[in-house]
């Protein structure tokens, strides 16, 4: 299919490295890393070469921390649910914010029927959680804090780094959900004082459906998964081998060069913040820029419906997201976007607009070219446009 | 690696039919099927494809009533957990049996600390759960029955369709652990009465770390992963795309040569049981031959331990279970075997010998003639045979 994907966010293709090990990994056929005998051994090598490979992407004491899962959802309702139900005898309480990601969000509200209490907390102008406020809102029955590390939506990174210091001090364990960074920009579980951090393959070339839970050794926190005693009793079922072989072939590169690529992403952002003045008019930027992912970002266009202008643009085989993948089938507002003060007829026009390593400054034109003719139609049509 | 895989309830190789569309998928490299756009909806389709081929092969209803998971560990928590969680005005009581899978038996463990009352049934002589005992243990503060459809260490089938009718009647919800079984012998929703069921797709041949959950329309049950849309709002998180167009192959070859392979594996075990008193003496078959999976026989050997017998036979490359592969890691007696009433010492004899679709009648003879040379080394060793 010929289309230029500007949705990085829903999905990035494979690497052409990744699919060489994928396709090698169906081809070989290895056995269950659980078996006993060799062939179970073999697969279990190379399953452990790649937890190698992640716990160094995110600077990991050890391999024996990370916990392979079937995504970031599955990490996040792990990491959450398993640690408000391992914890209940220490409190009742868990801070988040207003700007989570729907696993966050989902999770704690089917623990909130159990009788969890949760803060969650505003942002500021720029979308960003106050460190202050977490310290603020932490009590003596607050069990976890779930801040993620950047915005699905607008890409805007949070203070992580401060707020794990907090929480640190503050002895409360510390979720980060790095879904959509993670292999993009440096996180380091040492660093932002994390004591687990969900990730997810594909937001590093690798595939989707594969993803990764960081639990600091000695942390207390339930399996979502029970039965047999795979990935060190942490999570039951046979594995996904082949995805997990993706993604840690996929770690290594992002390790190697994470550099190179957010210097090729910045580039193409910035061409885009920079020329979009000269295509269209009245437009909000979502995103802090000072403070974001290299590839994304969020404009809420005026007057006009994001769902018809990714329509459009999808005509003219551009793919864009008009807000986070995950909540299509939703036409509600973004609680992202009301969060930051928009109003909902402004969160309505928004685009996500995430850039990718095969995108190129001409796919950044051609694409400009194409979101002027759209908006100039779509507001020849639009009474608010008209009226206004 | 050249070996003989007799190990197939740990894992089967991948069809080559299944392994070109895996392969496709990665080449092509699918978008996101929940994206809005062209490449979205693209993805899609090859999903739903899946979604119907798997549907055909239970005789759901309705494409809708599968969700797709990361396999049947997660299908079973869900099963459990979301039926348990959902129901709870209902009461506060669950029917199992003793012989079910650590998934099951797990799950229902984790929800014991929160006030559930589990009734675990024995077994009769020939390793089967007796329906009377079902009925008899449903009282009116009982949510749930789940019983699995085959036994994952004896290959034993259970009466099932017997046990639906009595739950069907009571007005009890049903859920069944087909995960050895789904693909293998007919499985039938319909026929069975059941309201959930529990597959995995690498046991007909497709990829590991895949898996299903057929949920009746109707059925009250809460999602396991919270967060977005996906899969009818019933399992959030960014779908396995290649595993599961992988499962869908699978599921349509599955169907189509469901006799075929079934006459051939039941040839291979039919001669290795008759076969066998030619090799070694003193043993136990405890699988009900009557009642069992066509490829599956567990045999306990006395005087020795199963361990070594896997190991020596793994250098003389045949790849054999000393009980379910999920268990690995435990030494403890399987608890399945001493439901059967088996001994701790006959227990630790115990093979599982689970044949596959590209094992032949040479294999056979091969195997016992190395597992002759294995038993003799082993009991000549051996104390408890010497003074028996």
């Amino acid at each position: 299919m010929n289309f230029t994907n500007f949705d990085h966010i829903s999905f990035n293709p494979l690497l052409p490295e990744v699919k060489k090990v994928m396709i090698d990994a169906i081809t070989n056929d290895y056995h269950n890393p659980s078996s006993m005998h060799k062939a179970g051994e073999h697969a279990s090598e190379l399953m452990e070469n790649a937890r190698e490979a992640v716990a160094r992407l995110i600077n990991a004491d050890t391999p024996k921390e990370i916990v392979f899962t079937s995504g970031g959802t599955e990490s996040v309702n792990h990491a959450i649910k398993g640690t408000v139900l391992a914890n209940q005898e220490k409190g009742d309480h868990v801070v988040t914010s207003n700007i989570e990601h729907n696993a966050v969000i989902r999770s704690l509200k089917r623990l909130k029927s159990s009788g969890l209490k949760v803060t969650s907390l505003p942002v500021d102008d720029h979308g960003r959680v106050r460190p202050e406020d977490v310290a603020n809102a932490i009590t003596d029955k607050t069990i976890m804090v779930s801040i993620m590390h950047s915005n699905n939506e607008t890409g805007t990174l949070q203070p992580i780094e401060e707020i794990g210091k907090i929480t640190k001090d503050k002895k409360v364990l510390f979720h980060c959900d790095a879904v959509d960074s993670t292999g993009v920009v440096p996180v380091d579980v040492q660093a932002l004082h994390v004591d687990m951090l969900s990730f997810a393959s594909n937001t590093f070339y690798g595939p989707t459906g594969v993803g990764g839970l960081y639990v600091r050794r000695g942390t207390r926190v339930f399996p979502l998964l029970d039965g047999g005693v795979q990935e060190n009793n942490k999570r039951a079922g046979t594995e996904n081998l082949i995805g997990i072989i993706g993604m840690g072939t996929a770690a290594e590169l992002a390790e190697k060069d994470m550099n190179s690529r957010y210097d090729h992403l910045k580039k193409l952002k910035d061409s885009f913040i920079k020329e979009l003045p000269n295509y269209i008019d009245e437009y909000i930027i979502n995103t802090d820029l000072d403070n974001s992912l290299p590839h994304v970002v969020n404009v809420s266009i005026k007057y006009i419906e994001g769902e018809s202008v990714v329509l459009m643009l999808d005509d003219d085989d551009f793919a864009v997201s008009t807000k986070s993948a995950c909540a299509t089938g939703s036409l509600r507002a973004s609680h992202v976007l009301l969060s930051l003060g928009l109003s909902h007829a402004d969160a309505q026009g928004t685009l996500v607009i995430a850039f990718g390593l095969e995108n190129t400054q001409e796919d950044v034109i051609r694409f400009l070219n194409s979101l002027k003719m759209v908006v100039t139609t779509l507001r020849n049509m639009s009474p608010l446009y008209k009226n206004k």
